[in-house]
C-alpha cells in the first residue's frame, strides 16, 4: 500500500467513527524511546522512522510534526501527495493544537487511541480543543491497526531474570523500599508502565525492543502485592522461580482487570504523569489518582555499589573495543575505501567480541566532516559519506553489556588538523574537564553545573544548543531520568548517579566536535563532614582523547593535570588487555602533555 | 499598650466578628519590601521589626513566623507572655496552614484584611483551610487598625515628576509600549499595584517609604486611558503638568470604583499575581482576569541608555564617597573607639555629601568579625560591636542618587590577615571575577550562570547559601525582578539589565566575606553576529578590592588581568575627584598585582 492508499483507508474508518481528525503519535502504550515493530504505526503510515514525529489526519490533509533533527530525513521520505511536513520550532509553524483549532469546527470530534496518548499531552490537547468546542474521542480499536494487514505480532521473546549478583539488590528489597515511598506519599498502590522501571524493579531483562533489554509489561505494586502483567508465552521457568514469593505473574491482557480492581477498592493510586497513557487513567476512574514522578525512577537512578562496579567493568571492556577500533582506524583510513556505516559496523563488531556484550546501546553515530555537525546523524548504508584521509570524524557509540551500559563520543582528526579545528576541540575539552573536575556540595542540581562545561566555549564566542548530559541506566536504557546536566533539569545530584558529560561544538557543513564520557557521582571524602556532604564526578569511560587536536596553550595547568591523570588511568586499565600493536598505539595516544 | 493588652483588645474584636483566628502578615496593600509607618501593623502588635514575619492570633495563642535571619532578633523583642516564635525552615515547625489546620475545628472562620493577602498566599491558604472545613473571611476593617489608636496617618509627602532627561523615555512612550504588550497578551486593561512599577511607568518619584523613592498609588492602564489613583494632597502642579495628556489623576480612595468599572465592562484584565492583593481581585469579580507577570516588570528591568549612563554617573559619586570612607577607616580604626553603627553613620554621611544623593538605598550593613557572618545583620546603636584593630570587616551599603541606585559590598582586613582568611577571600574573589568576565550567548538565564561564581569556593570545600545577585532599579528599589543570578531565577538576561554580583563565604562566629559589584549586561561587540547576539557583564561599582586579602597564587593569569584592569578603571574614574591624601590611598589600593 502507498501512503495515499493508507490514508484513504484510514479516512474511511474515520468517517465510520464520525471523526473529523485522527491522531497517530510516535508513542507506544509505554511511552518508550524505542518501540517494538507492532507499535510503529506512524512509521508504517508515513514511512518516516525518526524517533520523534506525530501525525494528524483530517479529511482533507495529513501532516507530520517533527523537530529540526529530522527536517532533512522527513523531507526525503514523506510522500508529498499524502503528507505535509510541519517543522516544529520554526516560526510560523502551528502546534498540533493550533492546527486542529484552526481546521476544525465546533462539534467536530478528534480521535486517538488512548493507549498512545500521554497524560501530559492529553491535558494540553483536551483543554485546547474544548476551548473551540471540539471533543476528543477514543475509538475502541486503533484505526491504523485495522488497515495494517501485515502488522507484526506483539514481541514474543522470552525474558530472563537479572541475577542479584549483577543487580546488587533483591526484588524483595526493592519492593520494600518502594512501599516505604508509597507510605510517605500516602498511596495504596503504584501503577508502572515505564519498561525500564519494570525491568529494574523486578530484576528482569528481555529482548522486546532494539537497544534496550526490556520486556513489554505493566506492573501494579500495592502494600501487600506486586503484579507483573506480561504475555504468558514469554515467561520462562527461571523468571517464575526468581519472582516466587515477591511478585505475581498475570497475562498482559489482564492489566485492565488489575487496574479496575484498584478502582473498585477506591485505592489511592500513584501514577507517573510522564509514562502513563490515557487508557490507564480511564481504567482507574474510580480510584483516587495522585500524579507524581514514580519513586522507582529516582531509586533506579542511584546506582548501588554492585551496579557501579558493573558499570566500571563494562567500561573496561568497552575501552578495549574502542582502543582496537581507533587503532585500526588510524591504519585503515589512508589504505582502504571506507564509509561511515563501515566504521559503525566495525565498532559494533569489536564490541560484540567482548564478554557479556549484548549489542549496541543505540544506533552508532559516525559522522565525517559536515555529517559530524548534524547532531542526531545516523549513517545509512548507501546514503552515507566516505571517510577520507583528511578531516574531522565524530563517533558517538555505545554498548549494552550484562554488567552495564556505555555511551561514548570521541572526535578525532584524520590528517593534520587546522589551527581553528584545534581551537574548537580544545575549548570543548576545557568544558569537559572543567565540569569533570568540579566538586560541589550535596544539594546541587545538574542544571546549576552545566555552565561549567560551556564557559570554555563561550570565552571563544562558541556554543552548542543541546544539553550537556543525560542519566544512563545499568544494563537498561542509555537515556534515563531524572538526573542530567541541562539547564532544564531540576533534579538534585546524588552519589551513585551515572550521567553522560558531553559538551560539543558544531559548524554547519564543516565539522562537529563532541567529547563524551560517562561519569559517576561519588562522595568527596576530602571535603565531606557530618554537617555537609560534598560530591564530585569520576569518569567511567576509558578512551583516549585525541591529543593531535589539543592546543595546550588554551588549557590551564589544572586542566592539563586532569587530562594526564585521565590518560594514565586509561592506559593502566586498558593497556595490558591489548595485543602489542594496539597497546603501543594506546601508549602513544595516552602520553603525558607537558605543562 | 503592652503586647498582651493589644492581643486582648484584638481578641475582643475577633469575638465580635466570629473569628477563631486572625492573621496579621508583614504585607501592605502593595506587597512592598519597605512599608509606610501606618501599615506596619505586625510591628506595632508584636514589637518585631524584621522585614519578614507573619502573625497568627487564635483565642488561646499568638505566634510569629519568621526565618533564620531573624531568629535572634525575634527572640529578643517578642514578649513571651504574648507571642510564641515559630522558626520557619526548622524541622518540626509547622507552616501557618498546618498550624491553623491543627488548631481549628470544622466550621471555624479565619479572618484577614484582604488588602494584605497576596493572591499567591490566598490560594494556598484557602485550599489548605477548605480541606479542613475552615473558612476564610474578610472583615470590612483591619482589626489591628481599630485598636491602634495613635496609628500614623497615610504618608502625605508630595511627589515629583522624574524628568525625562534622567528617565530616558517619556511616559507616553512607556504607555505605548505597555499597550503593545497588552495587545499581545490579549488584555484590555492592566491593574498595577507594585509601587516601583508605578514610579517607573509614570516617571514620578516620591517619599512615602524609607529607602525607596516611591509614592503610594494604584494604576489602571487600558487601551485608551491610564489612571493613577493617588491621594490628591500629594499631587503637585508639576506632577499634574507632567502627566497631562497621558494619564488621569484620581484619588487613591477611588481605586475601587476604577476596578469595579472594569468589571462592569467585563474587561479582560491582566493582573500580576506577585504584587496583587486579594481585595483588588474581589473588586474585579466580574472582569475576566488573566494572571501573568506584569509587562512593566520586564520593561523596567531593561535599562535604556540614559538610565545606564545615570547609573554609571551615580557609581562615580558613590565611588568617591567609598574611597573617602575606606581611607578614613584605615586611619581611624587604630586611633578611635568606633562601633559598627558609627561606621554606618559615617558612610551614610559621606554619601550625603555627593551631588544628587537621596540617602541610603537600604539599612547599611557593617559587620565586624562574627557579625559579618550574619547575612542580614544590621548594626543597632547600643547593641552593636566595637570595630577593633585586628579582624575582618564586612560592609554592605548603598545609596540612592537622582541618577541611579547603588549597592556595594567590600570586605577588608584590619591588621594582618591570616592565611585562611586570605584563602577564603581569594576564593570568593575568584568566583566574583569568573562570573564578571564571562561572555554568554543571548538566551542564557541568570540561573545558568550562577555556578561560575561558586566554583572557586567549591574547589576549596567552601560554599554559601544565598543567591549570587538580584536586579537593581534605576533610582528605584535596590531589589527588583525579574532578573538575578540565582539557581531559582528562570529569567533570560538581556542587554540593559543591572544586577548585583555578590558571592560570599561565612564562618559562623568568626567572619564573613562578600565582594559585590553591580554589573550591567552589555552586548559583546566582538562576538555578536546577525545570527547570534552575545552578551557580557560590565562592572558599574568603582571601589577597590582589598589586596591585602588576596593570595595571588590562587588566581589564574586571566583573573589577575581582570583585577588589574578593574583597579585601573577605578583609579581613572575616581582618582582625580579625591583630595590628595585619599587619592594617594586609592593609588595604593588599586596598584597592579604582578602575574
Amino acid at each position: 500500500m502507498t501512503s495515499p492508499e493508507k490514508l484513504r483507508a484510514l479516512r474511511r474508518l474515520m468517517r465510520r467513527e464520525g471523526l473529523a481528525a485522527y491522531l497517530v503519535p510516535s508513542n507506544d502504550p509505554h511511552l518508550s524511546e524505542y518501540l517494538p515493530e507492532c507499535w510503529k504505526r506512524r512509521h508504517w503510515l508515513s514511512g518516516f522512522s525518526g524517533s520523534a514525529g506525530d501525525i494528524v489526519v483530517t479529511m482533507r490533509e495529513a501532516g507530520l510534526w517533527t523537530d529540526s533533527r529530522y527536517f532533512l530525513e522527513a523531507g526525503v521520505v514523506l510522500d508529498p501527495r499524502a503528507f505535509k511536513l510541519f517543522k516544529k520550532g520554526v516560526t510560523g509553524t502551528p502546534t498540533i493544537e493550533q492546527y486542529l483549532a484552526r481546521k476544525l469546527r465546533r462539534g467536530d470530534v478528534v480521535g486517538i487511541d488512548p493507549h498512545v496518548l500521554s497524560r501530559t499531552w492529553g491535558e494540553t490537547l483536551e483543554s485546547a480543543l474544548s476551548a473551540k468546542g471540539v471533543r476528543l474521542a477514543f475509538p475502541s480499536r486503533n484505526l491504523v491497526d485495522e488497515i495494517w494487514k501485515d502488522r507484526p505480532p506483539m514481541p514474543a521473546a522470552p525474558f530472563a531474570p537479572f541475577p542479584e549478583r549483577l543487580a546488587g539488590e533483591s526484588v524483595k528489597s526493592k519492593l520494600t523500599r518502594l512501599r516505604k515511598e508509597l507510605d510517605r506519599l500516602e498511596a495504596d498502590a503504584h501503577v508502572i508502565a515505564g519498561l525500564d522501571a519494570i525491568a529494574w524493579l523486578f530484576n528482569v531483562r528481555g529482548a522486546d525492543v532494539a537497544f534496550n533489554p526490556f520486556v513489554v509489561a505493566y506492573a501494579i505494586v500495592t502494600r501487600r502485592r506486586a503484579t507483573l502483567f506480561v504475555a504468558p508465552g514469554k515467561v520462562t521457568p527461571e523468571v517464575r522461580r526468581s519472582l516466587r514469593g515477591c511478585a505475581e505473574l498475570r497475562p498482559y491482557t489482564e492489566t485492565s482487570k488489575g487496574l479496575r480492581a484498584l478502582g473498585r477498592e477506591h485505592a489511592r493510586v500513584l501514577v507517573d504523569p510522564e509514562t502513563t497513557n490515557r487508557w490507564i487513567l480511564d481504567q482507574l476512574k474510580r480510584a483516587h489518582v495522585t500524579f507524581a514522578p514514580s519513586p522507582v525512577v529516582a531509586m533506579k537512578a542511584v546506582k548501588n555499589a554492585t551496579e557501579v562496579r558493573g558499570m566500571r567493568a563494562a567500561h573496561v571492556r568497552d575501552g578495549v573495543a574502542l582502543a582496537r577500533f581507533f587503532h585500526w582506524l588510524e591504519w585503515a583510513i589512508p589504505r582502504e575505501r571506507l564509509t561511515e556505516s563501515d566504521l559503525a559496523a566495525c565498532v559494533d563488531a569489536l564490541r560484540a567480541d567482548e564478554t557479556g556484550n549484548r549489542g549496541p546501546s543505540f544506533d552508532s553515530i559516525i559522522g565525517f566532516g559536515g555529517n559530524g555537525a548534524i547532531i542526531h546523524y545516523r549513517p545509512l548504508p548507501g546514503k552515507d559519506a566516505r571517510v577520507r584521509a583528511r578531516g574531522i570524524l565524530l563517533t558517538d557509540t555505545g554498548g549494552q553489556y550484562l554488567e552495564g551500559t556505555t555511551d561514548v563520543t570521541r572526535t578525532i582528526t584524520l590528517g593534520k588538523p587546522t589551527r581553528r579545528e584545534r581551537e574548537i576541540f580544545t575549548r570543548v575539552l576545557k568544558g569537559h574537564i572543567n565540569l569533570s573536575r568540579t566538586r560541589f556540595p550535596k544539594g546541587t542540581k545538574g542544571s546549576e553545573l552545566e555552565a561549567l562545561a560551556r564557559q570554555g566555549l563561550w570565552m571563544g564566542g562558541l556554543h552548542y544548543s543541546h544539553g550537556t548530559g543525560h542519566g544512563v541506566g545499568h544494563y537498561l536504557a542509555v537515556h534515563e531520568g531524572p538526573v542530567g546536566f541541562s539547564a532544564r533539569n531540576p533534579a538534585v545530584l546524588e552519589a551513585g548517579n551515572i550521567i553522560s558529560l558531553e559538551p560539543g561544538c558544531y559548524v554547519d557543513g564543516r565539522y562537529g566536535f563532541r567529547t563524551e564520557n560517562l561519569v559517576v557521582v561519588v562522595r568527596d571524602t576530602e571535603f565531606s563532614t557530618k554537617a555537609q556532604e560534598w560530591l564530585r564526578l569520576e569518569p567511567l569511560t576509558l578512551c583516549p582523547i585525541d591529543q593531535r587536536l589539543i592546543e595546550p596553550k588554551l588549557l590551564s595547568r589544572e586542566e592539563i593535570a586532569w587530562l594526564n591523570e585521565y590518560h594514565r588511568d586509561v592506559y593502566r586499565e586498558i593497556g595490558q588487555r591489548l595485543a602489542p600493536e594496539a597497546r603501543a598505539w594506546l601508549r602513544r595516544a595516552t602520553r603525558r602533555i607537558a605543562q
